[in-house]
């Protein structure tokens, strides 16, 4: 087990964390060396995941008493708010983090978003948003990778080729998004209970949610004007997978077609980002418990406009998955490593 | 038992016809007569719906063999085709049709949807299009109603308030839809096992979904002008429920707040349609098993549009429900009158 | 709305309350006159129970400010313990109570599963056993009515004719019992969330569940011998139902179909409780949101032994909606009031 | 990819062979070779299982068109009856088969179940039961493992300890046994509807089980005596999972303890199977997309009984993960080879 990567996984106690320990358990050059999760300190794995059970893996511990000194890369699924704080302690190791606290540019749309000061502005400037097909030049020297929230994740793969390529509109772009449950964490609240969410669904955050901020930064980078897009997502009776059916207005002389063969062209290599054959609608059961997401363009019946569909895992390229496949271009290991799983259906 | 208006159900066997069965059994003025189901023919009720065990019903027959001269009203659950076909040769009972075969008044759209010329196209201007609150004036001298699809039941009652008053702009409506599985039958189709939809969800109809012209016919009636819209259905892993999320354009000098009082003003004395209080959002669980819409509207980032949001159970103000209530209008019954129990939560 | 028997629903911020309310809004002959929930009190039905809506209904209050002078019955679904601390000092009306705190009639029983002395323990011989289909003769000159748990409702149902006539033994009895989630109540617990719960089966009160001294009782009283029953719980991923598979030993000299003929002699006539067509096996889809119970039995592959297969919604005949029935028949309405609702299926 | 043993999957098309080829995908030493689907023959993977969109797949085959000269090892998920008929007539590769067809050791015991004589039956005596804890020193040289069923093999990890000890006695075993709806196949059959199995659960099979013979065969063989069990197997409303609740009488002088100790022991060293922390309950979730079986024992109200929990994915440990470990047994492979992903959860 030498030349392994040594990692911390902090906040292994929330859906995000172990996602990020089972696919870590997988990777052929991790190694697990320390497991955070307030909380929980002083647990084993296996007592609050008991899905780890057959699984070798630390203690839970208090972030303050994991030496950091003998870790190569911290993976935090840390809530925002605790996430920079504790992170812009930390020397040595690179960091992955999965919070919102590195993802937007500006400190004071942070403040409004998120009604704190941000911590470390002065950070900001060189953590790399790490929506990782974008982002694979900078990340080899990056400190700090910011992995994009799960919806914008969808979001940015679906839009990003059209509106760089002046394809597509930045203006009345207007994502429905639908994500299983999963994506709001093992707290228990009420409104996750089981007899609350099956059977039923209906739209949250209608009044703004913290992922349109992010979805508007890197869309107004790549059209190189202020984009304002509309973003509204569901709650599904599901446990993973998020659904994002965007629809969007083509620019002019360009059509349905057009859009599709430039998010074919531009995700042709991509080992997890696929466009369907054309008609094919993305489903969640296509990607579940993997880091694939998958594309599709279709017509909208009213002229001049088309719906651009994607399909992730929330857990996985949403989140854990992602963060593992930007550590991987980060420490210049395969992309894949870790990541190869087939989606598991049913 | 005097006075019973003697009721009908066509399509027995299937999950609207056995809605439609269990609401008639709690009215208190409707006796079911008759049950026709051509494949099921000489089968018990509870044989193939054990949920109906500790209640008398008749025997299932195949349409042929039903004595309509001994019935008041037929409430059809058939496919469309199947159902004008067989319902333009009954004579004598009044017609509730949950099909689709009446409810364009246009032949021709009628031939392109369906890929079919309608049978018997000088039936069309006399039947009735049963959404409830706007069809009341009508009804009581109707032989026919035709009940609408589950979707644009939701859609219309979200929109033709405000496209009825100007506030809404009958141009760049996008109507996203999602329902539960039930709204595609009890055909034994691999796409709607268990393991398909659990843990999944998806668009479909992407190509053109037969509810649109209906959508689109009746808006453009309210608004005294072609209207096209976009028209996005999604599956979910949910027996029953619809919910729509519409994302509309107000009108020049229209404000959300404007939108929302006039749909308040338009419902306030509904039974069935309920604007909820400023912020709630509407949701499936809140109308299970029940004839209510639930309706809201929200600001959308977007300046100068708005959202309308809606939940019906897909299989009763959708489909069963609603034509119980177009019965009740019909025959002078209170239209309230076997529709009264509330929704089955959680 | 006069000679309508005015009820106080305690405990109306859970699902059993909750379900008290939908079944008193359909019924009658009963006004809800006041709803009871510490926590919640000062909201309105509608905040905490979106489906409630479109319903008039009295303001959750404080139990302590509910003037119980003006209240002729009172449905208490108020956990054990704070529900005999509480009922114990109203005077006037009579009361129908779901939790355990009335059931066991011997009170150091109550006291070793329940973990606290009886408050009132002179109390127990007065209240009667409200399994209504054997407790009819009771129930009106009942003051107070212990409804059965949820669980020992269907058990006794499937078990309580065998045993009785002397057709099953009352040893080696195993009752293997599964419940969807809302047994567990409304309470933000990890293990109830979507995610814990969704795609997963397990069994839970391995080291003795308090369900089983009740049944034991019950049994016994029966029996006329101590029996000691074999009762595992399991929970599964569903809102409502509960299914209980229940192997007996026979009787020197009697058949399977012996005991089928007595179960089915027994209930005959009863408006909830159903025998099933030899063969066909009750499952939980059959009597959803409803008050009925649906059994059979069929033989064991071990010679001398049966099986008794029961289910019910664990929400209805396994809580409200037996307490209902047992209020009809304590105040001499007929049983079957409010509850005459088809299930709901799909 | 040289040395890479070649594996053809039969039945590709089921939940299966789908599985099979999910796992294949990930084992480091496995080459999928060819792919036999009757009905889909000429289909590309993706088409019929879009979630392998991003894999590169042979295209399905009709199995007589497959070059079983090229291939080592073939993996059969055929349905019993056509299994058999199939590879008795390839010669060259070894053979894991998941059907029914090779577990019974005498013919006559699998005409009496299956209804027809077994085409084969000089075969069945060489054919390897292929519950690989148990069949570890004969797998190196067989030709032909037949898998365990899915409640076969988590009723016999359970059993086969204390039966084998002689600390549980062999009469009057009960196995409640619960099952996700994969269990049933793809096969479009109105009872596995997402409308029919969602919010339900019910026992099938009342009348005799298949995989029952098959519990019995190998328990009679651990005990040198006939033994005759009570099988109920349930259908729960999720997609993968199985659990067993089994009761147990003990043998004079054995306790609970005993069998607890006993299966730790028998288990220690396995890498697939785990005996839980006293006290803590097996659950599906904790197995989910993964080869592991998680146990516990229990001690039962009933004096002188236990209870043994047990949960397995049905697809993995109780078919297609089973049939990769036989096969990495089978080629002198580390058993946990393309076995060692972690379980899915949530």
């Amino acid at each position: 087990m030498t030349n392994q990567i040594r990692i911390a996984v902090l906040g292994a106690s929330g859906y995000t964390g172990a996602d990020a320990v089972r696919l870590a358990l997988g990777h052929p050059q991790l190694e697990i060396a320390a497991l955070g999760a307030n909380a929980k300190a002083g647990s084993a794995m296996p007592d609050i995941w008991p899905h780890f059970t057959p699984y070798k893996l630390p203690m839970l511990q208090a972030a303050a008493d994991i030496d950091f000194g003998d870790i190569d890369a911290v993976i935090s699924c840390l809530p925002h708010g605790t996430s920079a704080d504790l992170l812009a302690q930390i020397k040595g190791p690179r960091i992955i983090d999965l919070s919102a606290d590195y993802r937007l540019r500006d400190a004071q749309t942070y403040a409004d978003w998120y009604g704190r000061a941000h911590p470390v502005p002065d950070d900001l400037p060189d953590a790399v948003y790490g929506l990782t097909e974008f982002a694979r030049h900078r990340l080899p020297d990056a400190e700090l990778a910011a992995c994009p929230g799960c919806y914008p994740t969808a979001a940015l793969l679906a839009l990003l080729p059209g509106i760089g390529d002046g394809i597509v509109s930045p203006r009345n772009i207007s994502i429905m998004a639908m994500s299983g449950v999963t994506g709001a964490g093992r707290g228990a609240k009420e409104a996750n209970l089981f007899a609350e969410v099956s059977e039923a669904a209906h739209p949250y955050g209608l009044a703004g949610h913290r992922h349109m901020p992010e979805i508007e930064q890197e869309l107004s980078n790549a059209a190189n004007t202020d984009v304002t897009v509309s973003f509204i997502p569901h709650l599904l009776p599901m446990n993973r997978g998020e659904l994002e059916t965007i629809t969007v207005e083509l620019a002019e002389g360009s059509s349905t077609a057009d859009l599709r063969r430039c998010i074919g062209a531009r995700y042709e290599d991509e080992p997890f980002v696929h466009l369907l054959p054309e008609g094919r609608a993305p489903a969640t059961r296509m990607v579940r418990g993997s880091n694939h997401c998958v594309l599709n363009v279709f017509p909208d019946r009213v002229p001049g406009r088309a719906i651009i569909v994607a399909a992730i895992d929330n857990l996985v390229k949403g989140s854990a998955g992602q963060a593992i496949q930007n550590l991987n271009v980060m420490f210049g290991l395969s992309e894949t490593a870790g990541l190869e799983q087939a989606p598991l259906f049913p």
